[in-house]
């Protein structure tokens, strides 16, 4: 029994655990698809309300779909003050990511979800209130404000960068919020959107499943891959420099983060895409050091190990341009994220099987029990 | 492609997800074990400290390790006033396994895991504390009480009684509650247990593994059944009344909770328990009316569709004996199950690969984008 066996089913590689519409990864010619599109042809032409709308509703919505859409979202986006309350007790060094967590599974007692019909509601919920649990908590606890968390911005991004430097952001900045939220939105059964799923699977609430989800994604092996960059980036101040530290963890065998993926075997279609914005941005602050650093360390993990930066890599600078802090990278994947889960979410509940897979049993052979006087 | 196919890998029924020393479930002459003994032993020799410390530390403990285990837990029984506060803002219409949940999310922001090397002291806290959290909200919600956290009870399942009913519990019922927590602590890859398995996965803590569970085992169809089971019983004011309402809802193809099991299936090994303790009770209170019931609708299940009672039919009886309000049954469950799940996510930081499995795509086929002036 107890005999060392090979690992079986070792994180399900490759096992099929289910369908899905929504989204396609590494196929010949189409690097990453939602519904079919190019996300490389959605980040270059829509804004993400439209990708949100795409993936919970099915199709690109026309221009009266949009607007209702957003004005739906706009109108969503303040807290109820049980939750403000909440956020006020929680740390300025707690994790963003249990902050964001907690602010999921609290709303969920606040308004519940009492039946599937409300799905898209509670979801749009969710996506229009992210933000403001994010910065809400960041700027009470980190500058002792207590924000308002409504804004006269149009767009979820823009709204973001509004309530976390509390003024309106340029339009580049809310350019690069569209392409970044669109890029992470959605990646087919990544392991925060499968614990969605096998959440999902025994009928339970929406907050259930996201507060789930952003539980997986908090891991250092999904999310936070971009936070790990830029603090490895940050701690160079020339290409030089990076290209020999980069050198010596490779001799090392340090885990450098941002490079290589799961599935992508040759590049990461969401790379060239988040490069180019990071690049204007860089040249809009006037950056010298952080964004040739940045392709210094790409081309040396190319050079060495042929070794292409992921989505992640880029995005560490890109995101600093825009003044946000590192501890915040992980908790805007999640506002982004929102929008595959739920619609992955949908999809289980539509046709569903409880997930319940099998062990393989490696314990010692059944043996009797001895009270514990004979212990 | 969006051609009609046979769902796969629905359910992941009979797929490997990875190996387990904890558990096996229906094997031939074992019902259920937990590393190699019979729960029904377990359930008649033991408490359930002796169960959750073989559990979470690999044996079943001496007298001097017990003892030390159960002075450790007593000791990590009280909330942080932060805590409290949070639990103070959940109404008392909310559900009570959102607050578990939330209470779970909001700890792990208040005492972080901040290594893997305190898994252990993680885990026990949140065994420790799970009570509390139920009971302070739900006295503070529905009784307009501030309870002390603190009882002298010596096991959990006494603790949790003195907070709920604010007297000391009677030594049949602690023992009751010790049978019950130690039926419901283990059960190999199930939907909640996977949960916190692929959140595990990630590398992400303890925190977050539990809370997903919870979120997961919410699913009307994982926990929650000893509760509809709860709901049925209450219904009927005899046993005669009680078949012929069975066999209306069997007619009307109703579902009957507390009936079959996905994996056993002739009979499930701890209904025989907990049905011998809920009689038990019953003779205590001098029912008449509930067990009688609960016989008659046992019975009819057998002889008209051959379906036996699973852990949770009789444990709606043996709950309500106790005078536990029927919606804190589930999040008893947690309590127990706290267990079970923290041990599994030691076996798959032990033995890592991230849970990422394959999706069968089933959507539209790529095709161009067009932007939203032509649609």
């Amino acid at each position: 029994m107890a005999e060392a066996k090979v690992l079986s089913g070792a994180g399900l590689r490759g096992q099929v655990a289910g369908q899905t519409a929504l989204c396609t990864v590494a196929l010949p010619g189409a690097g990453l698809t939602y519904r079919g599109y190019d996300v490389r042809e959605l980040a270059a032409g829509a804004i993400f309300e439209e990708v949100a709308y795409l993936l919970l509703y099915g199709e690109l919505p026309n221009k009266a779909q949009l607007a209702a859409y957003m004005k739906k979202l706009q109108g969503l986006r303040d807290l109820p003050q049980a939750l403000k309350e909440v956020l006020e007790r929680i740390p300025a060094n707690a994790h963003p990511m249990d902050v964001m967590r907690t602010g999921s599974s609290v709303l969920g007692t606040l308004e519940q979800e009492h039946s599937f019909e409300q799905q898209h509601d509670v979801t749009d919920r969710l996506l229009a209130v992210f933000p403001a649990i994010m910065c809400y908590w960041y700027r009470f606890s980190h500058e002792g404000l207590r924000i308002n968390c409504v804004t006269d911005e149009e767009s979820i991004g823009g709204h973001f960068l509004h309530l976390l430097h509390g003024k309106k952001p340029s339009e580049l900045h809310v350019k690069v919020m569209h392409v970044s939220l669109i890029l992470y939105a959605e990646h087919e059964f990544n392991a925060s959107t499968f614990t969605a799923r096998v959440c999902a699977s025994t009928l339970s609430d929406m907050y259930s499943c996201v507060t789930a989800a952003i539980g997986s994604l908090r891991g250092p092996l999904h999310g936070g891959a971009n936070e790990a960059a830029m603090e490895m980036i940050a701690r160079f101040n020339s290409p030089e420099e990076a290209v020999k530290g980069t050198l010596g963890m490779l001799e090392r065998k340090d885990k450098i983060m941002g490079f290589g993926h799961a599935i992508y075997k040759d590049s990461d279609p969401r790379n060239e895409v988040i490069k180019g914005w990071s690049k204007k941005l860089a040249d809009e602050v006037g950056d010298k050091v952080l964004y040739p650093v940045s392709e210094a360390i790409d081309k040396t993990m190319w050079e060495q190990k042929k070794l292409f930066p992921n989505a992640d890599f880029y995005h560490a600078s890109a995101y600093h341009f825009m003044g946000i802090p590192t501890k915040l990278f992980t908790p805007i994947f999640v506002c982004s994220r929102v929008t595959g889960w739920a619609a992955h979410v949908f999809e289980q509940r539509a046709n569903n099987r409880i997930i319940r897979p099998s062990a393989e049993y490696v314990g010692v052979e059944q043996r009797p029990f001895k009270p514990i006087s004979e212990r």
